[in-house]
């Protein structure tokens, strides 16, 4: 039985880690927030020495925290030789050059979204990009809950990588996420992003493909996080005994 | 039979005027840019002396221009004192005030939409934003072709103004149209805009009600532009004859 | 505090409720199936003898269970003389006269969705339907998860009643809840419904009126029971201490 | 520049494709309704014999009617020795057997729908109905104009034969058309279809996979019937000079 210790313990995606680990085949080695049976506060529990909690028992990190502690995380994982899922987005680019040096020595998976439906999609959006002319625009729409501090979420960029992939080219270079005022006609090769925000969504995404008469609409609704969190158990479950280096969701889903 | 003389003949929302015409019981009066029957292009013909054609025959005007011509085409309407149906998007509040002193000698309506469908869920939002407490947060999703210039769309920022009269504020203390980046949590009483581009999507619209575990959609589907043009041509009878004022089109419809 | 009783304990909705007693200012006064912290199971516990159960402590029952059991639950609640909220649906005519006939004695809450969103989009649905002409078809489509054993939902028959009143016919005479095969031409002044089945799914609605050229889309998307089960508490605090008769929702939310 | 023979020329479909060939490099050389530029009207115009204006000018017939003419129509083709592209739905396994007997002597190509969209989104619920378990329920949904007289649709139903595909079982034994009423759970395995009629919709149609908390939504939307057309003269240029046999949008399209 896998022995899973959480990173963000105390957040919404932790706790919802713990909920998933009950109804798994693995079990809690380990928290960084001891305080998981409480409600969600705005001032969080300080962390435990992680270094001391990684090298303690457990097999595997599942990290669900914010960019400025993925250093020390993945610095507490590589000293106590313990893969490392890790589900934090509105990462820059330094903090994927940081993922990478840790896996030179350490398994570690990383992804904005760990749900086999997401992940499905991202297949789907990606074929379905190579297979369409540049005369079908693209678009990618996707709302979440009122607590979401980043715009647009991890996922919708996942999905606008996986259409930029479809089409041969990179997001950077077509990705629009701003609109408002007078903009002037969308340029063929966009890829725009729309965000909503509001209520409770645990995460709804949609791809639009559109053209002049027709539109193809790919989307995914999650009715809450225990689907992310059973998809970070999985990966922790998988992860254990690979070899160091970077791993993604497609590759424990098998798509 | 209304004689109606059309501003802006040469674009999208002027052609769709003409084949609207063909199938009400008005007739065609006169056109500014008399080229009517062939494709859009990007340069489009030159207007004919505006004065001269509103002083000509014709009861009433329907004007889609852009908001630069809008000064020229209220001084026709006045010079010939003709009722003008205005249909033009992206304008300032200057403008409007320039709208509000030709209301002052001629019969004028202006609005972002026309059509049936649209208006009453303008109705159906401000009750709705009524009846909900703030912890229900608006957001509104709006998707148009990619020829469309502005951002958000008129329309929405009409839902947007509907929403806003139902909890008693004003939307531009409210109005939230950029999310990117790190943009913290949502505040209670943003009004959220989110916009698409692609393809040759007429108009769709959708306002979203959201709180803890639940949320109302209230939403409209335009497969043309033929409604907003009938929509046009029926506030243009139902203009001529009345009394110097700015007219709306709840009034119109009977809203 | 109000003191709560549950028919249906043991059931989906039964054991929602429970969780929204948590939080609410209410508690639990008693059950009748005693194993509310299990799982699920396909075979539900013994009830208790509900008559006794009645008579206990408690100010109001909450009954979420079948059809077939109604005429008991009613007889309980009559005999300890304590309002009853009913959200059991699948109901017949016969069990409607059921209804009123205990509402002479005791007063009496039913409704097939108590969740203040749903009641709001009735109230819309209705006032929409009253403004447009039977050119305007009008479309109810649900979902909802796999367990489910009636269709079209409670909901979705209580949305056609809105529309329905909003015309002033009766729902009967214009339900279409069939499709299949050559159907011939939709008829004006039907109703249309949709039924979809799967997964997870708390509950979506909507409603569409569909004209030439343009689309109203009313919906709704439950995101859990929890909604529910809050409306179904917030009812019965409601319901303490009113007369004998049968009350709506629309009453209880001020609608 | 190929010459086009239209049979249903009076109908919705047969005016559409008439429109397309204008903009398209084929021309149209000949029709069996000759009220081409009138407006549809319930009685059609009696058909002129077919065998003749098969014999004459033209490459290819394109065919939207109904399934009671098809075998005329068939040996018109046959007689002809031309290639026959056939968009008419309602079709019974008896008719696809004409379809192939006709198939042995000429190049015959039919499909339920032509566009681009639409026979792309059929690839990927192949795909992912192959990679999704069965704990994925598969829905279909569609919403189509008042005027059609057949449910579900030949493109819901051809999306269903893709997701049968995908799963490795034949449709018929799992199509679920009917929920009316007390229907017991759902089952396993599957495939359900809901139908919506209204208005002027010129076909929407979505594919749902639903599991446990999450939902795979996979959508086309058409704004107009001139896709469908563009699609059908496009198989019917590729079809000139084929050999007989039968062949498929998939194969026009290359996907």
């Amino acid at each position: 039985m896998t022995g899973i210790i959480i990173f963000g313990s105390a957040g919404r995606m932790g706790r919802a880690v713990y909920e998933a680990l009950v109804s798994s085949g693995a079990h809690l080695a380990g928290v960084d927030q001891p305080d998981i049976d409480n409600n969600p506060r705005r001032d969080p529990p300080p962390r435990v020495p992680l270094e001391q909690l990684a090298r303690g028992g457990g097999d595997v990190i599942i990290d669900f925290t914010s960019p400025d502690v993925l250093e020390e995380n993945l610095w507490a994982a590589q000293v106590a030789k313990k893969p490392i899922v890790i589900g934090t987005t509105g990462l820059t680019d330094s903090h994927h050059a940081m993922i990478d040096r840790a896996a030179r020595s350490i398994p570690v998976l990383w992804s904005a979204n760990m749900s086999l439906g997401v992940n499905l999609l991202a297949a789907l959006v990606k074929d379905a990009a190579s297979r369409l002319s540049v005369e079908w625009d693209i678009e990618i729409l996707e709302m979440h809950h009122r607590h979401k501090v980043d715009a647009p979420s991890g996922t919708a960029l996942m999905l606008g990588d996986a259409a930029a992939a479809g089409r041969g080219i990179d997001l950077d270079s077509a990705k629009v996420t701003v609109r408002d005022g007078i903009t002037g006609e969308r340029q063929y090769g966009d890829i725009g992003f729309a965000t909503l925000r509001g209520g409770s969504v645990a995460g709804d995404h949609q791809v639009i493909f559109a053209a002049e008469g027709e539109r193809l609409e790919l989307g995914h609704r999650a009715e809450g996080r225990v689907i992310f969190a059973r998809g970070a158990v999985r990966a922790a479950q998988w992860l254990v005994g690979k070899e160091p280096g970077r791993y993604t969701m497609a590759q424990v889903l098998g798509l």
